[in-house]
């Protein structure tokens, strides 16, 4: 799979990926990540790419002709790439849309900067805004490699181990159990008795019914998605009773 | 306003964090951002820091003792920092959390990696789950940086100009209108002759205008805290209208 990164700041995006399981998948061909660096598409002599806005206000914005032509130097001259605008505007992020975007052989990011894109450019080559989240960042660079790194580990063979991520939050539409690894006490906490007891359906309840209970604590909105079965309620119900007792000792 | 990061990658934060206004707010002492070696802190004679999962189960786990001990180093003996494990379990970051935390001084990140960290670990240091959204990362590294760099631009001075923040995307609960810069004509489209009269009243209604129906299309599920009057709500319709019409022409 091929990233293209459209950008002021190639080396920021060299510097993020640069590390872990991202920079093994490139080095092993998984992935190709390329930086396009905007200012060598401004045909003004000072190499500027932004102006001040039309109708007044505070800041700069990045110019169309610069960004278009980047793209367009990246664009064959038969398929038109899916193209991504970083921006605070658009559809949030997650793990579908990751899906969604592993299945593409080649994703072009657009990161802006200063106020924002000259919405000409924006209009000429954008397939879809994407936000990662309802925060402000000072551009989108890192919002960039966040999507590249949460698309790059469903590409087969990048992560190390291909089961590694089923179990992993999110997937199933639930939150994890809590894990514990040695030692058997730490600090005159101990590991619940039932994961050192080798007996893998009773391991499998309690990781279910923790997991359950994980997400009714602190993620009650996924709990909608998910249609619960009687007995699962029931479960819940059970436990937070167990949990009152408790206090009561 | 001061930052820790307990990863197992304390280069990766470095690089990720050396470019840009981030990068400026450091070297003017705005803002300090240590990195903890977690690795520092292994008693184990081959600096391992993760075992396999009580229970079974593919991965490893960071253990406990390590996390503790590289927290315990930054731990001061009366106050305890704001500590932040950035968890795909966690409450989903937003701008909101983002002031919250700009008004801290210390706030300290610990990054997960393989398939997490010990429970009691978390239990003994933690005081707030967050996740950067709902999507899987290869580890908090990322995710702590993308905080960081949110919650910096909040802090007076970081950001070059005290207004240029104020209009941003997700800031008055409003998208923003679109925007242009020079040249009048960018491949047969023009700049809406609005923005270039200087009637500066009409600027901001069509500007109001346009953010409101950008945040009608793009994410109408914003407009539900907003309260808007009859007024917005009749021009958003009239917009709707209008449109239409167009499409007729």
């Amino acid at each position: 799979m091929r990233f293209t990164v459209l950008t002021l700041f190639p080396k920021q995006i060299e510097d993020i990926l640069g590390h872990s399981i991202i920079a093994r998948a490139m080095s092993r061909g998984l992935i190709e990540v390329e930086r396009v660096d905007i200012r060598d598409y401004s045909v003004n002599k000072h190499r500027k790419v932004d102006d001040t806005l039309y109708g007044g206000g505070t800041g700069m914005l990045m110019q169309a002709q610069p960004v278009y032509d980047a793209w367009k130097s990246v664009v064959g001259d038969d398929k038109r790439p899916h193209t991504v605008y970083l921006s605070p505007q658009g559809k949030v992020f997650n793990q579908d849309i990751a899906h969604e975007l592993s299945k593409l052989k080649h994703v072009v990011f657009l990161c802006g900067h200063y106020e924002g894109v000259d919405q000409r450019a924006i209009d000429l080559i954008v397939d879809e805004e994407i936000s990662i989240g309802d925060y402000v960042l000072t551009g989108g660079e890192l919002a960039a490699c966040v999507i590249i790194d949460a698309v790059s580990r469903l590409i087969p063979n990048v992560l190390p181990d291909a089961s590694a991520f089923e179990n992993e939050s999110h997937m199933g539409g639930l939150l994890e159990a809590p894990q514990y690894t040695k030692p058997e006490e730490f600090m005159g906490r101990e590991v619940p008795r039932v994961l050192m007891e080798g007996h893998h359906l009773k391991i499998e309840q309690w990781r279910h019914s923790e997991a359950l209970y994980n997400t009714l604590i602190k993620r009650p909105d996924m709990l909608d998605q998910l249609h619960l079965t009687v007995d699962e309620w029931l479960e819940l119900f059970h436990r937070d009773r167990a949990d009152e007792s408790l206090k009561d000792e």
